[in-house]
């Protein structure tokens, strides 16, 4: 037997019913916040990802699928979506519509190399959203509304904001030599890592998962003392638009993100629910002016963030909230002998074009067993075709609620169906 | 600038409300027809394939996606769906639920190394059934019609039912023996492929590219003549219950599938649009009993097909049917102001929690150049907030359409556009 590959899972009939849910939901709220859906391919460019991941994050260095294709070109799998979205945005020329800022949704599988474990799969599914074009602070809050939508219009409530700014490239600059300093002495007893990349990128070991004990996190110096008046200025007013809107937040200046693309406005959703036992990141963005120009396009600034569906599911699962999807189907036609079959069959056939939810038996089952099949499909309705009845030109309709049972002329019977089912106003 | 992969493109937003309109009209078919969604990963390991797609096929020989991972396991993106879905099957234990056939439907990217052109690109969306654990013939003409419906539900007309009998074991043994003494003495004038899986999988020279105008092909023999009774009777009982459902169909003895693991019911579904040029494949599947227990299952029947989206949409195309789906907006909203804009930025949020397609400017537009925004959004009503209004309590309401204006209390505008945009049936 060959099993399905390390760190990845097959999602089966159950639970595909909650992703489609969650899906449909999500889409209508790209729709109510007028952003559209955009695909970028499963694989890209490896540069791509070196260039706008970075390359002393985790995800580059230690964390992605790179190979080589029959033309030797090197791709990978894609780790994150927003590279590939601002990619896109940069070759198909966006910034030239009339219509700005770009608003962009995606949904789709991205893959790390992890060690795999409950929420963290190798491939796991993201759903995200960019704004390119817009340096307002009132789209910062926009987008941080709509991250906290995506969880509340399931019925979600543990939920947190906490947000931070890193700045802009001079409160930036200077922040980051202040750490430089600060770490340095202490350097040999951080980890490799964190070593590396002390020169190159020391907010990376503010965001270390090895070192996050070590006594000079805690009194390493914080970016809202190195915010420059814009910048804090800007911060400012990302809070009052959120305040505007009746969304709660904290203010974390530790909150850094694991990409190196950030800037000014960072946020995270948290869950407290008990079901997680602790606090848990479900999902995370944050403000990437720059990263367009770093991509061959014009300056351009930009936000956005990502959510994976795998821990949106678990946060459901913790707050104990079931969707709500109708697992029924519409009839059951259950035939008696070789010539009711052939008529089934094409009555099947037809109930189904009428946008019925309908089934029939295919395993030779005797009329005990099919009524057993109805049941177990919760079909709402039975028809019965046998040869008697056939004869007259009748079927035998059973409501499986109410047990009510009727004879139907076997040519009306689907139009009385349809009106039954969907009283008239379904698709057809 | 960093381009898409070779063979693989972006799917743009005016594209993807298609692609979005199409997914769920297929998903709605897949209730109708009682066939659940299941999700397996993108990449499985390459013995599936080998064992699952056949040896002897050019998607193995050729066009797979290869690579090892970080811990030296061999994977693959996957080059198709059915052998993913029987590695799910068996690895779930599926064969064991009441409930038979297991009836499924997947979607989602596959891969192969090809030559791009047209409807045919290295990274491609296929959309297929499987029908696990039956081997009735009303089950095949029932995966048949669905594959019609997946074409007709769209408004497709051009459309053509090929199918053919690959036979059972004995009759394809029979077959390929008399294929092989028919080949042998033209072997040398064979290509490379074909003198290679000649004696491995005669059925393949059939299907070559490179040879199809070879005189030998026309005088091969044919599958038909060597259909034993049993695999003659199920070819009639399928051709039976498509005339039942009223289905025209053509018989075609040298269609044979790109696949190794097919045998009895094999089908594609043609298009003779005027806008193709020639007859083109749409999609195709068959019956694949055997295949679950190569896969290391028990001895279990199935039958499958899938589509390719990319090729569904330029059916489309040729045939000229566009695809309804609303472009509009419900609201824009137009601040003028600071102050106006804190009040626009609450309202939109509130807006947009009732459902309401809504936006507003982010780009620091005056007035002139925000009604623009809101015409080329072709939003329904806008709003206009003013700061003497506002001092008021009001808001300006224009209707689009009508050209009315009214004013309307802030505290109600929200209440008062649901009714007006959702007739209060809307979600909320």
């Amino acid at each position: 037997m060959i099993n399905v590959p390390r760190g990845t899972e097959d999602i089966l009939p159950e639970q595909t019913k909650k992703w489609q849910y969650v899906e449909r939901k999500l889409q209508e709220l790209g729709k109510a916040y007028n952003y559209q859906e955009i695909r970028t391919p499963i694989f890209e460019r490896t540069e791509l990802f070196q260039r706008g991941v970075g390359d002393t994050t985790d995800i580059v260095q230690k964390e992605m699928y790179t190979f080589n294709d029959r033309g030797g070109r090197s791709l990978t799998l894609r780790p994150e979506g927003t590279a590939s979205v601002v990619r896109s945005y940069v070759e198909n020329k966006m910034h030239g519509s009339p219509q700005q800022p770009t608003k962009l949704f995606y949904f789709g599988p991205m893959f790390r190399y992890e060690r795999p474990q409950k929420g963290r799969m190798r491939q796991f599914v993201q759903f995200g959203i960019e704004a390119l074009g817009s340096a307002d602070p009132a789209i910062d809050a926009e987008v941080m509304a709509f991250a906290l939508d995506c969880y509340k219009t399931l019925g979600l409530k543990s939920l947190k904001l906490v947000i931070n700014s890193l700045g802009d490239m001079e409160s930036r600059t200077n922040h980051r030599n202040a750490l430089i300093e600060h770490f340095t002495p202490h350097k040999e007893e951080l980890c490799k890592d964190c070593q590396n990349r002390l020169e190159k990128n020391p907010l990376r070991v503010l965001d270390c998962k090895v070192d996050r004990n070590h006594p000079a996190m805690k009194t390493a110096p914080s970016i809202m003392d190195y915010l420059n008046d814009d910048s804090r200025n800007y911060f400012d007013q990302v809070k009052m638009y959120l305040e505007q809107m009746g969304i709660d937040f904290d203010v974390d200046p530790n909150l850094v993100r694991g990409l190196d693309y950030y800037n000014h406005t960072a946020f995270e959703i948290m869950s407290d629910a008990e079901g997680f036992g602790a606090i848990t990141t479900l999902s995370g963005g944050g403000r990437y002016n720059g990263l367009v120009e770093e991509l061959g396009g014009p300056e351009t600034p930009g936000i956005g963030f990502a959510l994976s569906i795998e821990r949106l599911l678990l946060a459901l699962e913790a707050e104990d909230i079931s969707l709500p999807f109708d697992e029924s189907i519409d009839c059951y036609v259950v035939a008696m002998g070789d010539e009711a079959k052939k008529e089934a069959v094409k009555l099947l056939y037809n109930l189904r074009k009428q946008g019925l939810k309908t089934d029939m038996d295919y395993m030779d089952k005797k009329m005990k067993a099919q009524f057993k099949a109805a049941d177990r499909l919760k079909a709402r309705y039975v028809i019965v075709m046998g040869e008697n009845e056939l004869n007259e030109g009748k079927v035998a309709l059973k409501n499986m609620e109410t047990g009510e049972q009727s004879d139907q002329s076997l040519d009306q019977v689907v139009s009385y169906l349809k009106e039954a089912v969907q009283g008239g106003t379904g698709n057809d």
